[in-house]
C-alpha cells in the first residue's frame, strides 16, 4: 500500500508491506486525516519519530477478524495504546500509560496510508449523522474538550484562548459552550473570524505593536489556554491571568521556554498542561451540531501529493490540511 | 532608630528616623528577624526593592494608638497589605491585592530595624506556650501550609520535597504530618539529618553523580514540591512526578528557568505557584509542638553585625541566621 513515512527529518511517499491486523486489532481503511503541528513537530525531531505519522482520521473498518461485526463500520480511533496491564492501564486510563504506543506519534503507525492498524479498544463507531470532514477532528475535539475535565469552568468563568491557529480555534469554539463570554486572541483576522462568526468574542493583536486592547485584559483571566503554538506563549498566558488562575497548556513546542517562574509563584498561579480527551465525548458533542468544523478546513490533497500538502500546513496562518484517500 | 537598608544592591547599617504608626497601625519592637532567600534576591535585584528588608520576624507591640490594648502584647504578622478596596481585598485575602505591600518586600520597610510600622489588621499575638525562637517561624511555617490548602493531601498520598534547604526542611515536617510518607531529597547529609531526626524520610543525593536512588523514583509521586532554591529544580520535580500529578513550586529565583513544556503537557502535570499562608493556622500549628524549631537554627547575630550575619545567611548550606534585637 501506499503510506507517508518520516525517517531522519525526511518525508517520502514510498510502498510498504499492508500491514495484519494482530490479535484484537482492527485493519481500517483510511478515509480522510488531518495534519496537525504536532505533525511538524515529528518531523523536526520531536519524539524521535520514525514511522507512518498520522494521528486525526477517519476511515472504515476493512477486516477485524476478532470482532467481524465491526466491518464497514466507519469509526474514529483514541491513539494512545496502553500496555494493558500496568498500574495506569488498569485504572482504566491508558493516556498516560509509560509503555503506550500512541498512533502516528510513538511506536505505532498512523493514518497518512491507505490502511492502518488500529487496537479494537480503541475504535469508536462514528453516527450517521457525523460527515467525515467533521469526524477527522474528533481526536483535535477530544483534545480541546479535555480542558473542562481538567478545569471547573461555568458561564461566570472569565476565559481567553491565546492563539487562534488550528487548536486555538477548537478550544474557543468550545470553551464558549461553557463560558459564553470566552474570548479568543490571536494575530490573524481570517482566522479570528472563523470564531467571530460562530459567536465567540475576538481581540485581533499585531505581532509588532503593544496592544492597548490587550493591555486592559492583563489579569483579567481566571482561565488562559496556550495554544499559541510558540515557545514564548506561555509567558504571555501568565501575565493574562489573575491571581491563583489557570493557564491551561496545550502548545507542544520542541523548543525550550525560557519562564520567571517567580510570577508563577507569587501570583500562586497553576499551569496545566493538557493533552488527548475522550473520543466519546468528542462525538457526543459533534452530534449535537454546536461546531461548524468546515470553515477550518483550508484544503483537501490525496495521499501521493503528501509533501505539498505539509509544505502548505506548515505555512505560517494555514488552517487544516486533509489528505482524502476514501476514493483512490 | 538601626536599621539595615538595601539599596542599589548594597547594605548600610545605619541610624533612620523612628516610624511614626499611620492611622491603624501599630509600632512594634523587633524581637528576632530571620534572614530568608528571598532577602538574597532582593539584594541581587529581585523586586528592585529600596529600604528595610526582613518579613521573618517576631516583636512586641510597642504602640498602638488605636488599639491601645495591644501594647505589651507579642506579635507576628501577616506579611500582605492590601490597599483594602479592590476587588480581591473585599474578598478577604489580601495577598493577591495588585497594587499591595508587602513587608520588608515590597513598598513597605520591614524588620531588619529597632521598630517596624505594622498594620493593626496584619497582627496575630502569639500564645504565651510558643517562645519566640519558634514565633520567628511563623511567616515561613504558613508558607509551607500554604500547599496543603492548595493540594488535597492525605494520608496515602506519596510526597516528595525537593531541596533541603530551610524551605524544603520546613515543608517536609509540615507535610509528613499529613502524608506520613512523605520523603526529603537532597545534597546536605547534616540538614536531611534535621528531618530525620523529627521522623521524616530522606534521600541523600550526590550533586555530581547520577543518583541510584533517586532514579527509582522517577515519577514515583503525586506531589513533588520544588523548593531546591535553584532555577533548573523545576526540571527535576517534572521528571520525578507521576503523569497528572503536581509540582507546588517554592522557589523564587531572580534567574529565570529553561523548560520542555512538552513533558508537562504529554503528562498533562499541574505545576502550582505556592507562596505565602495563613498566620493564624501557622499559630495553631505551632502549639500543637508537632514541629522542632531549633535545630534549624544556626546563629543569631545582633543588628549591628548584619553584614555578616547577611554573609552568614549566603554561604552554601547554611540554616536559618537570625537577627536578635531583644536586649538592644
Amino acid at each position: 500500500m501506499k503510506a507517508v513515512v518520516f525517517k531522519n527529518k525526511k518525508i517520502s511517499v514510498t510502498d510498504v508491506p499492508m500491514p495484519v491486523p494482530s490479535e484484537n486489532e482492527a485493519l481500517v481503511k483510511i478515509h480522510l486525516a488531518g495534519i496537525c503541528a504536532t505533525d511538524v513537530e515529528l518531523l523536526k525531531g520531536y519524539h524521535d519519530f520514525a514511522g507512518i505519522p498520522g494521528h486525526e482520521f477517519i476511515g472504515i473498518v476493512h477486516c477485524a477478524p476478532d470482532q467481524p461485526g465491526l466491518e464497514g463500520r466507519r469509526i474514529v480511533a483514541d491513539i494512545n495504546c496502553g500496555c494493558g496491564v500496568c498500574d495506569i492501564c488498569l485504572t482504566g486510563d491508558q493516556r498516560h500509560c509509560a509503555n503506550r504506543g500512541v498512533i502516528g506519534i510513538r511506536a505505532r503507525n498512523g493514518a497518512f496510508a491507505e490502511y492502518c492498524n488500529i487496537p479494537l479498544s480503541n475504535l469508536y463507531v462514528v453516527p450517521d449523522s457525523i460527515e467525515d470532514e467533521s469526524a477527522v477532528f474528533a481526536e483535535p475535539l477530544a483534545a480541546a474538550l479535555e480542558i473542562v475535565r481538567q478545569v471547573h469552568v461555568t458561564e461566570r468563568s472569565r476565559v481567553a484562548v491565546l492563539g487562534d491557529g488550528k487548536m486555538g480555534l477548537l478550544c474557543a469554539l468550545v470553551l464558549q459552550q461553557f463560558a459564553p463570554n470566552t474570548v479568543l486572541i490571536g494575530h490573524h483576522p481570517d482566522k479570528l473570524s472563523i470564531a467571530g462568526e460562530q459567536g465567540v468574542r475576538t481581540i485581533f493583536r499585531s505581532k509588532n505593536e503593544t496592544d492597548q486592547n490587550l493591555a486592559v485584559h492583563v489579569k483579567d483571566f481566571e482561565l488562559v489556554v496556550e495554544a499559541s503554538g510558540c515557545a514564548n506563549g506561555i509567558n504571555e498566558a501568565i501575565c493574562m491571568v489573575r491571581p491563583e488562575g489557570t493557564v491551561v497548556i496545550k502548545t507542544t513546542s520542541f523548543e525550550k521556554s525560557v519562564i520567571d517562574f517567580s510570577a508563577v509563584v507569587v501570583n500562586e498561579l497553576n499551569l496545566i498542561g493538557s493533552r488527548c480527551g475522550d473520543i466519546a465525548q468528542a462525538l457526543d458533542f459533534m452530534e449535537k451540531k454546536m461546531i461548524d468544523f468546515c470553515p477550518m478546513i483550508e484544503a483537501v490533497y490525496s495521499l501521493g501529493d503528501f509533501e505539498k500538502a505539509f509544505a502548505h500546513a506548515g505555512r505560517k496562518g494555514s488552517l487544516k490540511i486533509l489528505i482524502g484517500n476514501k476514493n483512490e
